[in-house]
């Protein structure tokens, strides 16, 4: 058994600061970078690449619609088209950066209202998966178990890694439960590590109507925009490791440990 | 004797049309391509390298300070770390557009105010250069003979392109005439490719005083953002030629004709 | 029998020039200027409320999402208070440059994706008009006939001016034909001019399936985006008035001609 | 003796929050409001007026160049013209946002690096005191005493508040000491105090050479950006209420108290 600890990081901005990434960076393996279009700018990036390096954790682009204001959140009726040259670009504006520490990326994982649009929007999917592709196909897309997204990127021969969420609740089909739905967030810490491990360890989880639902994952998401997030992703961890669960980046090749 | 032709392309953004791409692509052989900051969007980089990529022309990277509505041409004193961070982030998000049409980045040309400040600026030109060259050592670095960026370019171990105006006027030290004196931008297209010819033939050009100055340079500049600007290009490109001047991108390889 | 003829103008931004504000002046009665979101800067919005001035043009606020690169022709998932929030900021913005010129708005009419949505989206209807009533009750809100923009500017007591496109098919039941029908924008100037002529006199138009319907309008909109588009605005003009149809800003008052 | 407390307030943008305004609010007499160029959002812009009306203070504009990465504070050689042009559009944003409260903006304070640039730049203030008097005359043009800002604003018509800053070092001839300097903050809270209650009574401040040096000012800073400024903003208000001084909004009228 082996898993992927993500979490989003590098979404300051400027004089904005966001999240807690020296707290995170340790804990987690794969580092999901903003890269200036909802959150992130040239400098952030470089020292939120700096960060990951210094703790082994394997960096990742986290591509966005152009919508600072709406941090990424707002859904924007792109074309295929804009969608596929808006990721292609955020690639490689990040790839330059960990080049010059001498890292390549590891991974693509959509933000926002592309992660959200990329469930069931096949063409969108595909947009990501092609630019994803055709800049460097060794790159690992991100995405919901049952996707269009993971769909779209095994199509364009990619690599795919699927993210389960301890702390949202699951509907029935294996999709996230809308967050305007009572329950839809979980906020006991036991509980959020309770799901996490019965994610990795049992491949399935309790759905919000009390069934209990397969789920295939190979990456769980932590987040960082919470006071205790930090702390709560590290109890995630341990009870991972204790569990019998390897925390590996997505990437790292079978025989490592 | 042999000279590149360069000029700033893809300067187009969203519905914003500018620029004559499709009339300079078959004249020029490097293509100074606009990165979003100052000019461009992901869409246009992508029809742009796509035409550059289609008349052999060698793509480069124009990157700018962040000044959309000023176009780039405005004075932003940033740090030297913020320069730097910001060249990597263009220089990579166009090697991505570059990478998707099997193509690799020539060269670097600092466009408008980062440009200009780059002649004097030595901590800023270096700050140019070790983005340059942290990115991709093997680019080609574009800048005015005996400016700071040219010297620091150097420094940096890169290869480096110098860069003549034949419709600019010089000042006997071999720097650009300021555009607000009298006769600094020449208008009359015979003079221009007298001038051209001049500078590529006879490694020297009339200053604005009246006398002859020695100008090393490797490639010449011409503009497209004029009517009849296209025409202007091809008129030199003619003479250049007739005047014996192999004309090839900066980057090609010694015998190659 | 009245109308209005507005355009959309001061869709310039910075060194990215567009349209033919300069040709289509002369010929309507109301400006709708572009504040910054999807076009205009401070520069190009003076330039164009004194163009408006210099012309008898009455001035109004084009308000658009935040879409530069989409030039706000992309819709935008946004909260209705996030819509109220930047219609009330984009009004003041204008307001204050026509203040500079001794000029008080006359009205208000939503760009591109805006626009269309508050043709059907009410919740979003609602929160332009809430906007528009806040900052100032006595702008006109232009909206389609039968629109719900109509309907809350209604409700919100400001006074409305249903809006006519002569270039455009309507169906059946009202509603502009969607452009990617066959027939949707009508090329020929001269049906182009006997449609601005039949709405005006005869508060009809020939539908996409040649039934008459009834057409109620306060405003017809002009264009300036194409070859011959003054041309063709100038022609519309004159055939109004050869039709007796006296052609006045939305807002001056009933007795003035 | 009185005196006017103001902060630089509304600097969050979309999910980016900065700032304490709900704990500087009760404290200070005029609120400095970021107006989307260096922060701020149309909603963040409706919160922070609305803040400021609930605790009785005085709202103004806090106009800045177009820079948010750079959170406003970095020099930008943008012509009188631009400049001028900014403000009004940044004053006009702000004015409708309080028209839809029923306020009226009390003063404009520009910021960062415009602020700074208006101490010694005879045009540059200028640009900013006309575009202040153009859009509303009754506007208070804040600035450093002795600056060209101020001496812009008197010759515009305009009503000025000078400002003294009760935390930063000034120099024998009264202006600021740079930051680099050493000595140039002052953290010591007592300090602070002490020299706010010096400036408001004694219109004098002991300069960074030991020397006493008159300063006269109708305004003072208080800042939010760090933690416990608003316990020292507090002390420094409680002080100069000790001390005799009244505190009001700049513009209130004589009599008031």
């Amino acid at each position: 058994m082996r898993l992927d600890l993500n979490a989003d990081v590098g979404e300051s901005f400027g004089a904005f600061k966001l999240g807690q990434d020296a707290l995170l960076m340790p804990i987690i393996t794969s580092a999901n970078v903003a890269c200036g279009f909802h959150a992130g700018d040239p400098g952030v990036m470089r020292e939120t690449v700096a960060l990951a390096r210094q703790h082994g954790v394997a960096v990742g682009v986290h591509p966005a619609f152009p919508d600072l204001v709406g941090f990424g959140r707002r859904e924007i009726r792109a074309t295929e088209r804009e969608v596929e040259d808006l990721v292609v670009y955020q690639i490689g504006a990040l790839a330059a950066v960990a080049a010059t520490q001498s890292l390549r990326l590891q991974h693509v994982k959509p933000h926002g209202a592309l992660y959200n649009m990329a469930v069931r929007d096949a063409a969108l999917a595909s947009a990501i998966a092609r630019a994803t592709a055709a800049v460097d196909p060794a790159l690992i897309l991100f995405g919901l178990p049952g996707s269009e997204l993971i769909a779209a990127g095994q199509r364009a021969g990619l690599r795919t890694a699927r993210e389960g969420f301890a702390d949202r609740a699951y509907q029935p089909d294996g999709t996230l439960a809308p967050r305007h739905l009572a329950g839809a967030v979980i906020d006991d810490p036991d509980v959020v590590v309770a799901r996490a491990v019965s994610m990795a360890r049992d491949r399935a989880v309790t759905a919000i109507d009390g069934s209990l639902i397969a789920l295939e994952i190979e990456t769980i998401c932590v987040h960082g925009d919470t006071p205790g997030a930090a702390q709560l992703a590290s109890r995630v961890r341990d009870a991972l490791t204790d569990a019998g669960v390897t925390i590996l980046p997505a990437g790292a090749p079978a025989g490592i440990s």
